[in-house]
């Protein structure tokens, strides 16, 4: 009773335990996370690439409560004697730089894998060749879940004769689709809202072919790999970069590892904290090391953060995208400028959309969240987007009780503020909340500014209907003073046209 | 641009750059997370030796947004050699057992010794000593992050010469106290508010002095290691189990090997699945082992998963610690019987509280969570509890549009789903979020009938307030009529006692 054993797991056991924190909940849920962690890979291997994503999956039963996940992709692909890492052990994946990503934690894809195997215990097969390469490399794959380790079941290498590129992966997993089917139509529908560049091929579960075709060519520009900013640096970073630094003083030191670090502004920088420029950064004390990072946190002459890094849809593709979806009698959207929260930048974008057939009557606006591109369909109440909805009074901006609203956020960041490695909710740092209740507060009044006039132009049209009522009199009235004997046409001035006018 | 580079992240490093999962967000947040998970390990270090927990802790400012956590504990204590890794490195802990605890993820005590780490660049002071130990270890602890491994950076021992056990922990974090105080206090109170048989006291960082004494001698009977339960069997699992068999039939294996599982039951359910129960466990083919588990999973006459493995806090207990702090008008409890969610068992506990002097008026009601005891006091709109309370009509119940209405729930389980390694909101499993609506329409179909009643009595005291106007005067009116001169006492039939009663 009073003693307790001690033993260190790896990170496939804990995430083998802990399931749940990576998406993978219930059967419905897992289906559904299964689905997107690798139709993300899809997006990311092919837009890294600048190539037009051409993305087939399929959703096949294979036995009661198995499906057979199948998708392939054009993108760059996986270096075959890569695979077996990349897919099947955790916590292994692309490098870390500050850029815009779908998926970051190297652990989506290996979690399907893992998932795959405990509830069906069979290996997940995978095709991978990149562009130019002579061969395809097939694998069969399962995890050494205790170890952390990927244990190939096969491996063979097949000439690539139409020199494709790409990686196709078919997985087995346990799941309730006919729960996740919503869910899973739902993101692909949401995914193809955002980018009209793609081309979605899916047949479902039920054998119904959907398919979303690329109505534009331009790929969007990924943001760019670039340098740590001051602001948010701690000190194990700081001690990584002063590590393996190459510059003999503390002024070039800052320059080559920062980003909007010049040399003015090192020396500026350097004096305010009362540290010397020509300092050897190798022989700096613990002391100076806490200083230093202390001081950059707290510095207020540096340049916000680059943001050449990030890539927001923008207010065009985003009205273009929702006028084609929800066909609204009025939307707005906006892109604000790019803020930082602890050294990692960020844009909020909003859109606004009201009326028309497809936004349901609700006492609450509909809302469409995405982030980095990815459609977030669960946990809606735990977004900062939902708090900040709740906190707005609609009635000020003529919103009548029960309307027909759709609210869109968007967030771009190299390094979103996810609640739950299952990229499901955006937690309310304060710099996102605020750039989020601004924004909709420029979309809210636009909003109000229409309502006002359709108020005005109901107003207008009742009381043209009572002129289209008595007009007809007044014509023949008038008629009849004249001395005229045929009553002019008067139709027409009801209807606000001139004379003549269909 | 299309070359991405792979590497492997330790565990630590994994944490380190998505420290938000695990609690550590801003720093308001993180200084309370620290805490927490500080006080929750001494909370468990006393409760499995069966002792009464006597905690005492301080924060205090060390420099501007820099504070020292202390805390000492007088628990089982960790065992010198063992405390470097049971501190500074990752995902490594008490053994996995199938029994209710505070945490569980081998995470919280190593996150905060790295969290101090990565903001003052500070070791960590342990000092720990088991009971009868001769001696106290005392440590200075960092963590080498990228090779998740302990760095000791002071090490001695100090003679134990009053028989002290337990563990004593000192970091320092960088942090923001103002925001994070009344978190720190709610999480204290809410604490102590279940575990009268614990002694607390807390100095906090403004040096004042908070002191909740413990009114019980009886210490929570812990819930028992039990076998897992075929429910929820997963072929990883099976595996492992499989690996280490020493039984020579699968009839002898499941028995030995599974709660709730003997001769009669193993034998029916291989008999339903079709496969012999002589044959040996360590010989079963792939498709055997696929079929075992799943048929563990679906077969239906398997008995609820075993209880004594949790430990409630009990509807007396709940009533007396909500009567003493929120002082009610009315407190009503239940512990519903225990349930199992893949192969889980929990038990939901649920109070409501209404009126009194504590409970704010409010349009929404006040809800307290707790999980294994522990209050939950962030993410509150994505727990499952706030999703059943608002698919309530309080109307039905009688309960005005604004109450002073406060909701308790609490989860036992060998397993809380948590939806993030912060351990913040509870998923809203189906058979969880089942169990939590039936308990609440218990608890409020008894506060109808009170508030039923206090609206009969309202109205009784109404009619009684125009009886107690006019008696008087038809008390004259009668006495004239009868010809006597004294008009008889009639106050006490308004105030609906006997006559002579005071």
């Amino acid at each position: 009773m009073s003693k307790v054993e001690f033993r260190q797991l790896s990170p496939a056991d804990f995430f083998y335990r802990n399931r749940e924190l990576a998406g993978f909940d219930t059967p419905a849920k897992s289906l559904y996370t299964a689905f997107r962690e690798i139709i993300e890979n899809s997006f990311d291997g092919a837009e890294i690439g600048g190539i037009n994503p051409d993305i087939f999956v399929t959703i096949k039963e294979r036995s009661e409560d198995v499906y057979t996940i199948f998708i392939s992709d054009n993108g760059i692909g996986i270096p075959g004697n890569k695979v077996p890492n990349a897919l099947a052990k955790l916590l292994f994946g692309g490098k870390y730089v500050e850029r815009q990503s779908r998926g970051h934690f190297g652990l989506g894809a290996s979690m399907t894998v893992l998932y795959s195997q405990i509830t069906t215990n069979l290996p997940t097969r995978v095709l991978s060749a990149t562009r130019g390469s002579k061969v395809i490399d097939e694998y069969h794959l399962m995890i050494d879940i205790q170890r952390n380790e990927p244990i190939v079941r096969y491996h063979q290498q097949i000439p690539n004769k139409k020199n494709w590129h790409g990686v196709a992966v078919e997985v087995n997993i346990e799941g309730d689709y006919r729960r996740a089917h919503n869910k899973i139509l739902d993101y692909i529908k949401a995914t193809a809202l955002v980018a009209p560049y793609a081309t979605i091929t899916f047949i479902d579960a039920y054998g119904i072919l959907y398919r979303f075709n690329k109505v534009i060519d331009e790929v969007p520009k990924l943001g760019e790999a670039v340098l740590p900013h001051p602001y948010g640096i701690d000190t194990e970073k700081m001690l990584r970069l002063l590590r393996i630094a190459k510059q003999r003083s503390l002024a070039k030191f800052l320059q080559s590892n920062f980003q909007r670090v010049g040399e003015k502004t090192a020396l500026a920088f350097l004096k305010s904290i009362e540290l010397k420029p020509e300092k050897d950064p190798r022989k700096l004390t613990h002391d100076e090391i806490v200083k230093l990072v202390q001081g950059m946190n707290n510095y207020e002459d540096f340049l916000a953060p680059e943001t050449k890094c990030l890539s927001p849809i923008g207010e065009e593709v985003l009205i273009a995208g929702i006028t084609k979806e929800l066909q609204p009698d009025f939307v707005t959207a906006i892109t604000r400028k790019p803020r930082a929260y602890g050294g990692h930048p960020f844009i909020i974008e909003i859109a606004m959309a009201y009326g028309g057939p497809n936004i349901e009557v609700s006492s609450e606006p509909t809302l469409f969240r995405y982030a980095n591109r990815i459609p977030l369909l669960y946990d809606q109440y735990a977004d900062v987007a939902a708090k900040v909805i709740r906190s707005f009074n609609w009635r000020m901006y003529k919103v009548p009780e029960n309307a027909k609203l759709a609210i869109i956020t968007h967030i771009a960041s190299t390094k979103v503020p996810y609640r739950t490695a299952g990229k499901e909710s955006i937690s309310d740092r304060p710099e996102i909340e605020r750039e989020m209740r601004l924004a909709m507060q420029v979309c809210a009044r636009k909003l109000r500014v229409y309502l006002s006039r359709v108020e005005r132009e109901e107003r207008i049209a009742k009381r043209t209907s009572i002129f289209e009522k008595y007009m007809p009199y007044i014509a023949q009235f008038a008629t009849k003073l004249s001395g005229a004997t045929k009553v002019p046409p008067v139709d027409f001035i009801a209807r606000g046209r001139k004379e003549g006018e269909e």
